[in-house]
């Protein structure tokens, strides 16, 4: 009997929400209950520059046995971006990672799970758009010019970005930018604060995920069930089903 | 830097569908967000006689890594009895299991932790109160007689054994079946089936658990976060958080 196949999301404060009511990460838990393990590892406000000074602890090779027997997930999913495309020059600055370095911190953060799990399904994630009206709806203390700290635009940049450095390095990605963008009222329908999903934009995470994970192969038929199910049991001879 | 603290949800239905939306198991993994992993291992249908058919087997020892280097879960709830407490003349009689024998058996899954996680935190979860005219309005294939397959009053008897097990193993339990029925309206704040929770259902659980985790010294507080919090991170310097 082996571990229990595990899926880690990794990511910002969108994936560190993601197991609230209706979140995407609770979803796919839910989806999985009987084949995988969901991870989570979601970091409110980390850009990609604090993410590569930490990856070594968020990941620790001591975790599930030594480096020998360490068994390797079968996907994550990589969701930063939204932090890094903070302006330079409004009130989330400490948050901005230059378009340049993201684009090179996210290929190291890439590279970092390639090299420590060569089978791993690596799913890069865009940043979502944003409602830059919305954002004005939730003030931030320090912001006397009273302008959105992120704007679509520059989000829209770095989902760029990031899809380069997917197919740069041949893994899958979903370009949540634009995803999102083809849906008329997607800043209503998706979003809740102009940055963070509703219960909408969790399904449609939830659901891209379900399905880039399709695509590589991984699935309910593909992952095989842990125990009998109950509906796998005969009633007549109920133990017959755990010889 | 060690594996993040695990707690397990060991259990049947009640904790496989934990992560549905609203559910119990996901309030716990949003909770402990950044200082534990919620880990599910629920099994519809399943009652204590087929859990101990599948107890290692669940809870491989290479989980973790050999059982030399393994970690133990810092809590584990263990929610079965339900199940059992179907009526061996009705239409769910294949999971009846006899009350002495659920005592013995509960005892066993329970002796199995200590022996393996001694500093673990076992938390005994008692079956929910069934509302047997909710149960008629959800058809089994074959049930001729038309007869509810769980009663409350077997559901209690099962409750108060788990109850029995958790005093004479010192260790702390949940007495779901008392406290639901101490809110008049349980039959419909509460459950959804008569059997299965509602999202009032869940949060009673959801609260019930995180009581009794800080009871044994498992709460926000006495578990370090994993990482700096972005309200701890200095705007000015935010790389210092991370030396």
């Amino acid at each position: 009997m082996t571990k229990r196949p595990q899926i880690y999301l990794f990511g910002d404060s969108i994936t560190e929400e993601s197991f609230d009511v209706g979140g995407w990460g609770a979803s796919l838990s839910n989806f999985f209950s009987r084949t995988a393990d969901v991870v989570l590892r979601g970091y409110s406000g980390y850009n990609t520059r604090w993410v590569l000074k930490v990856l070594e602890r968020v990941f620790p090779v001591s975790q599930g046995g030594d480096s020998g027997t360490e068994t390797a997930p079968i996907a994550l999913t990589v969701f930063f971006g939204a932090n890094d495309a903070c302006l330079p020059n409004r009130c989330s600055a400490f948050q901005h990672v230059p378009l340049h370095d993201y684009k090179e911190n996210l290929c190291s953060i890439v590279s970092f799970f390639k090299k420590r799990w060569p089978t791993t399904k690596v799913i890069l994630i865009t940043p979502p758009p944003i409602d830059e009206v919305a954002r004005l709806r939730y003030p931030f203390e320090n912001n006397p010019e009273g302008l959105p700290e992120r704007t679509n635009e520059a989000a829209g940049e770095y989902a760029r970005a990031c899809i380069t450095v997917a197919t740069e390095c041949h893994i899958p990605y979903i370009d949540l930018w634009t995803k999102m963008q083809q849906f008329p009222d997607w800043k209503k329908v998706y979003l809740s604060d102009g940055l963070h999903l509703t219960n909408g934009g969790n399904q449609l995470v939830f659901e891209e995920v379900i399905k880039k994970l399709r695509d590589e192969g991984l699935s309910l038929e593909s992952i095989p069930v842990d125990l009998p199910l109950v509906s796998d049991i005969d009633p007549n001879d109920p133990l017959k089903a755990f010889l």
